[in-house]
């Protein structure tokens, strides 16, 4: 069912120190930082070669890692994303199997463009998942 | 200077739980889990197209990850593991850069055999890193 990591998100207090950091000390391309108003984040990508690292900074007041960054002031490791082939499919097994999505089950458009759902952390052993789907068997 | 995401490190306070959840509601496949005691921990890795969750349980009185679920009962993500080709070279960089080294910043044989080193997660915005040498080109 899970047929690649998209993406493992980092919140972070401030986006540009973030990506000078990830730059200067660790050598790594970093994206330049990319404001999603409708997703209440501002985002850049390091790439690595299998995947990539979401560094997300809070947008606006109503962003979706403001409660994690007053938990966690300094930042933190948020969530990991999976790709998934049908996102419904995925959506009725879990609910079968006992597990919770978040919100009400219905996929959103996420900031990539294509649906996705989080799951409840407490089903997950304190991690916060997300899945997207990607259709395609190109990378299963 | 990062050449791949070697995996990603999950917490759990229980490991047979955790896999049968990973099995059962992701359709993910997961190792026998493989108790490290010089390491301190019970691991089960899942097994993605693209990288590895690890699956991470504490074992014996002193294992490395017992103040984290002390903190984090329910479990929680732990760390995030890239691949350097060079780890002394990587090592000299960051200080340089002016990130700090966990311990004494001399490599130690990780649990999959290789030099690996953590790196204070204040420098990297609450995010605990490790990095592990792997040698050659291949994934570079």
């Amino acid at each position: 069912m899970l047929t690649w990591v998209n993406h493992v998100a980092l919140a972070v207090p401030d986006l540009e120190k973030a990506a000078a950091r990830y730059r200067e000390s660790l050598g790594a391309r970093v994206s330049i930082p990319q404001r999603l108003p409708e997703h209440g984040v501002t985002v850049a990508f390091v790439t690595i070669a299998n995947t990539k690292i979401e560094l997300l900074e809070p947008l606006g007041e109503n962003s979706p890692i403001a409660s994690f960054l007053a938990k966690h002031p300094d930042g933190g490791m948020h969530h990991v994303c999976y790709e998934v082939t049908d996102i419904n499919a995925a959506r009725d097994h879990l609910l079968t199997s006992g597990a919770r999505i978040l919100c009400d089950g219905i996929p959103k458009i996420g900031a990539h463009g294509r649906p996705v759902l989080f799951l409840h952390p407490k089903d997950f052993f304190g991690t916060l998942i997300e899945l997207e789907e990607v259709k395609g068997a190109s990378r299963a």
